[in-house]
C-alpha cells in the first residue's frame, strides 16, 4: 500500500493506493473525519456499478454509514448539465445536506461529474474519489472538476479538492485491453514531462502494467500522481508551468474532435499528439532521439502513433485553430526539449503544424 | 462617495457607493485590474435594462471595452438552471476566455445568476456586481451565489467573491415602493441584529430613506453592508455566528413559501418573520420592549408585522418543519435578547412556535 500526500495546507488529502483496497474505504473515511453522521452519497456509471457497487455499499452499511447510490450510463456523454441536474434531484429527494460526502466510484467521467456535484450541492460538500480507471490518476491531483457543454469540453466547472482518494489497483482488472493502454499513455506523458528515470521504468515495466501487476501498476500511478502534484503545487493558478501537462494535448484534442469522440479513446490521441510533439521539436532544432524514444515507448504500449488516414488534415487544423489558445494566427505548443523535459514554445507557424499533421498520416 | 472593503486577504474587494457612480465603472474596473484585455459581460434582467444598460454599455465601449450583454427574464424564476445553461452557450458562443469579467447589473436575482455564471464558467472567471436593488446590499457581501431547484431554493451554488461592486443610489429610483420597502427591512434586520444606535438611525431617518435621499441611503446601504461583514468575517465557514444573520428567515421562508413566492416579498416576509422572532423573546423571559420596538420601526416603513389571515397555519407550521434545522422536533431559533443583539436559541417547542404563529395572525 503506497500513500501520496497532496499538500495543500488545510485541504491538504491523501492518495492512497493498493491492491484491494476498496473493503477499506469506511475505515479510511472514519480516518479522514468523515464519519457516519454524513450521508453517503455514491456516484458511479452502469459499466462499474454491476461490479463494485452492491460490495462497496455493503462495506460502508456494515460500518453504520448510511450509503444512497446513483448510476449514470457509461461515457462521456454523462458528463452533462442533464446528468448534473438529474443527481441534484435526487440528491435533494435524498435530503442530503451540509455535512453529506460525495463518492466518485469510477474514472474520470464520474470524477469530474461527481466532483461538480461536490462542489456545488449546497454551494459545496465533501468529496471522495475512488478512481476506477489508469488515466483518472490524472484527475485525483489538480481539483479541477467539471461537465461539458454540447459545445465543448469541460467549459463548466469548478476546483474542488477531495477529502480522500482510495485507489484499489483491483478494481482495473474489469477494464478492458484499449482503456488499459488509454491510460498508460498519460501515465507516460508524466515520465516525458518530467522524469527520465520513471520513463526508463515504464519502458522496462511495460510487460508487467499491461498485465496489471499490482505492484507495478501501484508504483505507476503513485509515480504519475506524483510527477502531476509537482507541476500543480507550483503553479496551483494555472499562470504558466501547468502547461505542461498539456503535452500531445493541442493534436490529441484536435483528433479527438474530428474523430468523433469515441473513436479515438483520449490517451491514444494523445498517444498520436506526443509523437507530433517530438516531430515539432525535432524541426525546431532538438534532437532527433526524442522523436524515436518517444515512439518506441508508445509502440511498446501498443498506442497509436500515426494519425488514421481518414481524418482530414483541414479538419484537424481548423480544430486546433479554433482552441482559445491559439490568437493571431500563431500557435503556443508543449515540445520535448530533452526526454523528462518539455518546454512550452510560442509563435510556432500553422503552416509547420500541418507539415507534421500531413507526416503523421504517412506509413510508419 | 462610501467605500467600504471587505477584507479577504488576497480576495479583498471594495464595495463603492454613491449617487450617479453608474459612468465611473470603467474606472473603477481598471482600478482594480480590469483592464480592455478582458472582454466584459453583463447579466441584467429586462425591469432593469431599458433603465440603464444602454448607457452603461456605452460608457464601457467609450473607454475600449469589449462588452456583451444577456438579458434574462425580471424575477425569482430566472435564477434557474435553464437560465444559466442559456447563459453559459451564449458565453461560449461569444468566445469568452478566462480573462473575461462577468457583471451583475441587477437586484439579488441577477447577483446571484450572474455570480454563479461567474464561479462556474471555465472553472471561474472575474465576477463584479452593480447591484440596484436595496435588497441587493445584502448580497454584496458573504460571496454566496447560487440558482434555485425546483424543489428548493439556493440549493446548487458556489462560494465566489466579487472583485468589485459598484453601488449606485441613483439606479434605486426606478424600484417599485414595495420593492424599497422590502430591500429596507433587510436594512433594519442589521441594526436589530447588531447595532442598537444604527437602528436608532434607521428610525429618525425613515422618511429621508423612503423617499431615496441619496446621502442616507449611501449611509444605510454602507452600514447594511459593514455589519454583514462583520458577522461573515467572524464566520466565514457559516459555523455558527452566521446564523443570526436568519433573524426573522425561519418563520419568513416559510411564509414565502406557503403564500407562493411573489405574493410577500422577501423583506415582507422577514419583516413578520422579525416580529414573530421578538414575540418568541417575549415569551421566553425578555424584555415585552423588544416586541414593541421592533414592530414599530416596521410599522413606520410601511411593512407588514402580522401574518395574512388566509395563509393556514397547519401549512406554515410544515413548512418550517421541513426546513433541515429542525431535527427531532426541536427548533432552532434566532432571538433578539436586547436590540442590537439576538441569541441563538435552541429546543424551542413547536408547540409554543405554534402558538405565536395563530398569534400573529390577530389583530394588531
Ligand atoms: N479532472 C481532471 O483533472 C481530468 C484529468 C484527465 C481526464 N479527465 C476527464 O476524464 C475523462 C476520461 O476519463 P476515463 O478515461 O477514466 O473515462 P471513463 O470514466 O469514461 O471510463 C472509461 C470507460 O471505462 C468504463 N470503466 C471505468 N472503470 C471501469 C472498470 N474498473 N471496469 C470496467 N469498466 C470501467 C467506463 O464505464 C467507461 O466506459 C474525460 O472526461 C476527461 O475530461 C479529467
Ligand atoms: N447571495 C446572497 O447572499 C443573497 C442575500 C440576500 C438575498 N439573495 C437573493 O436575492 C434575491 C432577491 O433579490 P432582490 O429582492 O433584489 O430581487 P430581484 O433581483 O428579483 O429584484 C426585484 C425586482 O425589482 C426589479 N428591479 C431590480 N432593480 C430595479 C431597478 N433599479 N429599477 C426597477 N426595477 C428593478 C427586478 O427586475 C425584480 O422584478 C433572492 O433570490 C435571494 O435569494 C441573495
Ligand atoms: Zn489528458
Ligand atoms: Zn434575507
Amino acid at each position: 500500500m503506497r500513500e501520496l500526500w497532496i499538500e495543500l495546507g488545510e485541504r491538504s488529502y491523501p492518495i492512497i493506493i493498493g491492491d484491494g483496497l476498496l473493503n477499506r474505504l469506511p475505515q479510511a473515511l472514519s480516518d479522514r473525519g468523515m464519519g457516519t453522521d454524513g450521508d453517503l452519497f455514491i456516484i458511479t456509471d452502469e459499466n462499474i456499478a454491476p461490479h463494485y457497487l452492491s460490495g462497496l455499499e455493503a462495506a460502508l452499511k456494515e460500518q453504520g454509514y448510511t450509503v444512497n447510490s446513483f448510476v449514470v450510463p457509461g461515457g462521456e456523454s454523462s458528463k452533462s448539465l442533464k446528468w448534473y441536474e438529474n443527481i441534484m434531484t435526487e440528491a435533494i429527494q435524498l435530503g442530503l445536506d451540509r455535512k453529506s460526502v460525495v463518492i466518485a466510484l469510477g474514472g474520470g467521467v464520474v470524477g469530474d461529474l461527481a466532483g461538480f456535484v461536490a462542489a456545488t450541492y449546497m454551494r459545496g460538500v465533501r468529496f471522495v474519489q475512488v478512481p476506477t480507471t489508469i488515466l483518472a490518476h490524472d484527475s485525483s491531483v489538480g481539483g479541477k472538476v467539471a461537465v461539458n457543454h454540447p459545445l465543448a469540453k469541460n467549459m463548466i466547472g469548478a476546483f474542488h479538492q477531495p477529502e480522500l482518494v482510495l485507489y484499489d489497483t483491483a478494481t482495473l482488472l474489469t477494464l478492458s485491453d484499449r482503456e488499459i493502454r488509454s491510460g498508460l499513455a498519460e501515465v507516460i506523458k508524466h515520465g516525458l514531462i518530467w522524469d527520465e528515470a520513471f520513463l526508463n521504468w515504464c519502458d522496462e515495466h511495460a510487460d508487467a502494467l499491461l498485465k496489471l501487476d499490482a505492484e507495478s501498476l501501484s508504483y505507476a500511478l503513485y509515480r504519475g500522481c506524483e510527477v502531476k502534484a509537482s507541476v500543480v503545487s507550483q503553479d496551483e493558478k494555472e499562470a504558466g508551468l501547468r502547461a505542461i501537462l498539456n503535452l500531445g494535448h493541442t493534436i490529441g484534442h484536435a483528433l479527438e474532435a474530428v474523430a468523433g469522440y469515441g473513436e479515438l479513446l483520449h490517451g491514444e490521441a494523445i498517444s498520436i499528439g506526443m509523437v507530433g510533439s517530438a516531430r515539432l521539436a525535432e524541426e525546431l532544432g532538438y534532437p532527433a532521439t526524442i522523436v524515436e524514444r518517444t515512439q518506441s515507448i508508445l509502440e511498446r504500449y501498443g498506442l497509436p502513433v500515426r494519425i488514421p488516414k481518414h481524418l482530414d488534415t483541414d479538419a484537424i487544423m481548423a480544430a486546433m485553430m479554433r482552441d482559445k489558445k491559439f490568437k493571431s494566427g500563431q500557435m503556443n505548443f508543449v515540445v520535448p526539449v530533452e526526454i523528462g523535459k518539455v518546454e512550452i514554445q510560442t509563435g510556432i507557424s500553422p503552416t509547420l503544424v500541418r507539415s507534421i499533421v500531413d507526416d503523421l498520416k504517412g506509413e510508419v
